[in-house]
């Protein structure tokens, strides 16, 4: 599946529409153009229905929530859905307040989102079970694991039944799911954890990934993740070569991005279907 | 004409006032750091003609334009026109929305701006010439190329003997022009398009150069789009060399702006008259 | 000292509630996680007060203050104070324009801040004492030197008597007091002035170590200018092997602030009482 997935956002160069948080933003605005499509970030109530019209998908995060953004971001949902674009939902710190867990939740019930991505923690709180967070970072106790992780792709499974949105959980082991198959994929490095972003990147990478490919957003979703992932074990070779350390980890990843093709992305990933 | 604009930057270190996106920001501050000046960013209406007051120049870029940060734009330019602050436009996704559109002419009314800089698209925009846009990047039918890069000089000339200001198009080939003279520069690489921000990062750049030589905009912004090319070039044969990528490349062109000198830029200016 | 506070930084891992500016925001973030303990960003009135009640330090940084978060700043740093979290105060900019000092006054009247940290034209400022600024720069006539140092620990034991803070004054030499001790370090460069938001790198950095070890601020505080200083040299170097510009300077501290531990900390710290 990557070669035709990859192929399109090449050929396509998708426009991606980011309404997103202001840490990370320089990061995903890269990692969209480094993956070969087009970022813009528009999040004003005057413009994001015209501007989510001219792109190809829609990528909507709560990291820095604020009360001026989120009618932007529900009135850009609503837009994409009538022109079915595919959208993608990242919900950061879902559970860490009651702001982000009810615009979470008005979100959802206003915008059918294409695909939901988040860590376990998060996506167990989208799912309206009460998961323990730590600010933006995962709950320990939500760890996916070889011996769990078969429960989260049908707690995924479930979720994406409950919501029609394709379910992405990052963790050691990332699971995408549709509500009748799951995808586990083993690539990536703990590392990645110790850099702010690559949760929000790899959300943009969807994005990109999911408007090129509005007809197979599974695969194209489980494409981005490997790429994502083989990125973050690429880019942690080099680091260790060069003795470096975070920052130039980011950067790394970026690159690792921007350089990857299908032969390298055949080479490395580690998916199972399941 | 390098070595005096550069030894200005130098000597007189010109603090910047930024009014731009959340997406560059970052960047534009290091630019503006790396070529010897000082960045401020300012964005509230309570403190931006204060603010405008203490500095050498004034940098106007509508990127994440919000409804609350027009009406500081507007004071800012106000301000820095009645103190004989040089000032810079950069109309970001001008044509991609109505709020863009109407916002940079709305710029255009009150404020005299001394250099107006965007890519072709953009700049065909602010001529009130309808150009197609591909939200925040040019056109494909507005490459700037061999066969036609005279008729985007005329179109320079003629655009700044109507709003006064100085423009820069950005393209394989850069246009700058006042009313009756123009250079074409043949520096940059294409990949700089793939990075987010290098037209911002240039906008800042030309903040910097035009506000520590008022008397020639003209000159000072034409060595602010050599510096930014020459370092494009510099930056690309250094990832060449490391097999890097997109984000190692953003790291080497504002390395190359910090490490520029006037021998440097003499050697590898590619600038024409015409 | 530094075993103990770098040991509480890794083992507790402390969450950073940070209410920053939006031009240095990501290298903010970074440099928690690189030193071992978590960021979360959140400005919003609706949210601060959870947030911050999650967290075990909150870091407010005024540089680019607008009035949307100058009510949740307030908001976030009484809840702080009520929990007994530990705060920092960035006076970015205070006395380039009456919203800056107003607001860092109205902060100070309203919250117990466990440091204050700044360049010395803001810590005069902080003082009543008016510093000429040069917008977010110190004033060239508030560097500190081998000769006036220790009037400048004698300003800061001065105003941590008036204000119940820890001060830090960051300069060539930096200067960390409370009321009757203080401390001098001679580490970093002066590249580091070069590149934006390395004060607000360590306001972060004091922010992770102050929510680690609550119970020794002083001690707390001076760790961690020492850990950012030292990183600054450990970079200086590579960026001169590498021939390197800025940028890279930028991700080698970053770098070297991941890297960091208790050998290289004693081996490298320069550090006087005073």
């Amino acid at each position: 599946m990557f070669e035709k997935m990859m192929n399109n956002v090449n050929t396509k160069c998708p426009l991606v529409h980011n309404i997103t948080n202001y840490v990370t933003v320089n990061d995903v605005a890269n990692v969209v153009l480094a993956c070969g499509a087009s970022p813009i970030m528009a999040d004003d109530i005057a413009e994001v229905e015209e501007i989510t019209s001219i792109c190809n998908s829609l990528n909507i995060n709560i990291g820095t929530l604020n009360s001026r953004t989120i009618g932007s971001m529900i009135a850009a949902g609503k837009k994409a859905n009538e022109l079915n674009h595919p959208t993608v939902l990242d919900p950061v710190g879902i559970g860490a307040s009651a702001l982000r867990t009810g615009t979470a939740f008005e979100l959802l019930d206003n915008i059918k989102f294409s695909v939901i991505r988040g860590n376990c923690s998060e996506i167990k709180n989208v799912y309206g079970k009460t998961a323990a967070t730590k600010g933006v970072d995962v709950n320990v106790n939500d760890k996916i694991t070889e011996d769990n992780y078969k429960d989260f792709a049908n707690l995924a499974k479930s979720l994406s039944a409950k919501t029609g949105a394709i379910i992405a959980i990052s963790g050691a082991i990332d699971i995408i799911a549709d509500s009748k198959k799951a995808y586990a994929i083993r690539n990536g490095n703990a590392l990645m954890s110790k850099i702010t972003g690559t949760g929000c990147m790899l959300s943009g990478l969807i994005g990109a990934y999911i408007g090129a490919n509005p007809d197979n957003i599974l695969d194209a979703t489980a494409t981005a993740v490997c790429v994502m992932g083989l990125a973050g074990e690429i880019a942690y070779d080099k680091i260790i070569q060069q003795n470096a350390g975070t920052s130039s980890y980011r950067t790394f990843i970026i690159d690792a991005i921007s350089n990857m093709n299908y032969d390298i992305l055949k080479g490395g990933a580690k998916i199972e279907s399941i």
